[in-house]
């Protein structure tokens, strides 16, 4: 149910010693065969941009990759020269012990930020961790969990496509991510694998397509961390014409990426760090789709939002004045809230409803508010957690 | 020490029965002669103004105002039409009890949002409180009282300047706000006093400039609650010249202003909900002093950051991520960061330093932060807090 659910592709995870816990913190997707086969990124738009995103996105300039190697652990960022070295030399052992040109292997690290990454451990389990390479569920699983940081459990998940003319296409795909309440800073990596015969530039586009209304639409925001990455591996296996950028084949792939995509994002905010919420956020009636976005995301990213929700307390007056204070046009007094469907203000006031039922319902830890402006089409859905006193626990220190 | 610092200004403060608690709850803060005099505000961005805001603005078109009434409990914020209603019966009732036209009252409310005020302990109290406006500092210190909410101390201030020609003008003030962690919606307001000789145009201006390096600085955003006001009368008692928009007199303003401002927003911060840690942060070599602004707040957002700072944890690497993601321009491996005094990070890499001293520095209220990107001259400075349980704690629910 990983990235080896897709034939062709193989992984391996193992306990190097990066981490002090002894916990799994190396992994391994590689093409079976070994040859290099079309690739795609998506990257933190940080300017802070750690080493191994710096080495990805020089391995990517060709289109192509063989390999990904990922550690947890240690971010390998704030780490100048020494950095990047490290990272190409994690390249070139992934390339050695596998037999493919270095260029051809592209890493992910993911962990604390600012301490030169070990090496030790890396030289001595890079060369064992090619050895476990290989296909099926379990070593999935084992590369899933070798990424963990925070997260409490491996993210994997996988997709199938009809590309409406006779070929089906599989999607497989791992992450790790946690606590990634915007504005905040865990890393998220992902690696999707799939069997479509698609070229470098059509299989990018679809990937960003399918990262815009997932990853991104956690705040959780996958794009300010300096590691955060997502990948694809395009094998071709599925045989047959190439899918351009447009079409219908075109958007069975994205359609399968972004099922992939989207169902490690709701694994994600579920494994947040500390949370013992869940909650979508819709914004509707915004002029437009940004505006829409941008209003989602600043009452998402609100800490007193989400401190109510963690007191199950449906205070609209903060999503209303997160809203007023969002950049995105509206009239205040146009716009109706609900929360778990029971419409809590209507024309920008408070609106009469059953206000027992309503705290039986935030008792639940998936809770739904919808915020129409009233204003436009525009819209947008973000997922978010609330803020604990776990949360609070678990970002005092980095020990 | 307050409003009432200035001679020709008197002030009251009473509890009405708006806050359940039976705390003060509502002040004001009057010309001793009752005459109306050269007045300016400045207002909360949020497109979701309150009642008391939408009133009194209308009520400063004319640059004069003779009276501020103010309210604590209940902000008359999404409260439509019925809420101007009563803002603008809070004017006249004020208006009534002190002998002026209601549109020289201006009015202020901070408190719960979406919840209609309670009028009837207003009805009742506004006349009870006009009769007890009195000069001095008890009735500047009671008003100040009357304005808390999850305040813990109330907050005033005073100042002098030298105009260079011979006169010497007085500024007195008091605010009320605390929990003010962007982007948090905790309401600031604050009201001054002034015996300077200045038409509304040129104390509008130099309120702006007074405000932007202070109320503003703080992160703590002045410019993000439904109710944010900022205002200040000028009763003419030194005498004189008018004050026009440039010139020595005019800074001679600006710099009294914006002490007494500085001051307030200093004991705000310091007084913020549930924080152990007070921060001050400095951005230098910026290209601008728009982007060294907009990259110290992206520090100070952070809820990583601050949550490091509450376990007492020198941990640059979120910094450095932080300000990498603030849309502010640098190169990461030119920036260099301190803390109290000690590099951490230098060409964006970790630097050698006393860790053991820097942890026991780490233990003290007050944490320096200087971060320097080398990109130009650019500076800002903001203050902020950390992020603790007992902040958690008092924003969980809405009692």
């Amino acid at each position: 149910m990983s990235v080896t659910a897709v034939e062709g592709f193989e992984a391996a995870g193992i306990a190097s010693g990066i981490k002090p816990s002894g916990n799994p913190d190396l992994a391994i997707v590689a093409t079976a065969d070994r040859r290099s086969v079309t690739a795609a990124g998506v990257f933190t738009t940080n300017l802070a941009q750690a080493a191994p995103v710096q080495v990805t996105r020089a391995h990517l300039a060709d289109g192509r990759a063989a390999a990904v190697i990922l550690s947890s652990g240690n971010a390998n960022a704030a780490t100048g020269d020494a950095g990047r070295a490290d990272a190409l030399r994690m390249c070139t052992l992934a390339a050695e012990g596998i037999g493919v040109a270095a260029h051809d292997v592209l890493v992910c690290s993911t962990g604390l930020i600012g301490i030169p990454m070990p090496m030790a451990p890396v030289e001595s389990g890079v060369p064992a961790l090619c050895a476990e390479l290989a296909p099926g569920p379990e070593a999935g699983l084992r590369a899933a969990t070798a990424l963990m940081t925070t997260d409490t459990v491996a993210k994997q998940s996988r997709a199938d496509a009809d590309l409406g003319d006779g070929r089906h296409i599989h999607v497989g795909g791992m992450a790790k991510g946690a606590a990634m309440l915007q504005p905040a800073m865990a890393t998220m990596l992902a690696v999707l694998t799939t069997d479509a015969v698609v070229g470098p530039d059509a299989l990018h586009s679809a990937l960003e397509r399918a990262v815009q209304d997932s990853f991104n639409a956690l705040i959780v925001d996958a794009c300010t961390s300096t590691n955060d990455t997502v990948l694809v591996l395009a094998n071709g296996a599925s045989g047959g014409p190439e899918i351009g950028t447009s079409g219908h084949a075109y958007h069975a792939l994205v359609e399968a990426l972004s099922t992939v995509c989207d169902d490690l994002a709701h694994q994600m905010a579920a494994d947040a760090e500390g949370a013992t919420k869940l909650a979508t956020l819709t914004v509707r009636g915004a002029r437009s789709g940004d505006e829409a976005r941008r209003a989602a995301r600043a009452v998402a990213a609100s800490q007193l939002v989400q401190c109510s929700l963690y007191g199950q307390d449906p205070y609209w007056g903060r999503v209303l004045s997160e809203l007023g204070a969002s950049g995105a046009f509206l009239d205040p007094e146009r716009v109706d809230i609900t929360y778990n469907g029971v419409t809590v203000c209507r024309h920008g006031i408070a609106a009469i409803h059953d206000e027992t039922a309503l705290r039986e319902s935030m008792t639940r830890r998936d809770i739904e508010i919808v915020c129409h402006l009233h204003a436009g089409r525009g819209e947008a859905t973000v997922r978010f957690t609330d803020l604990t006193h776990a949360y609070v626990d678990e970002n005092m220190g980095t020990s």
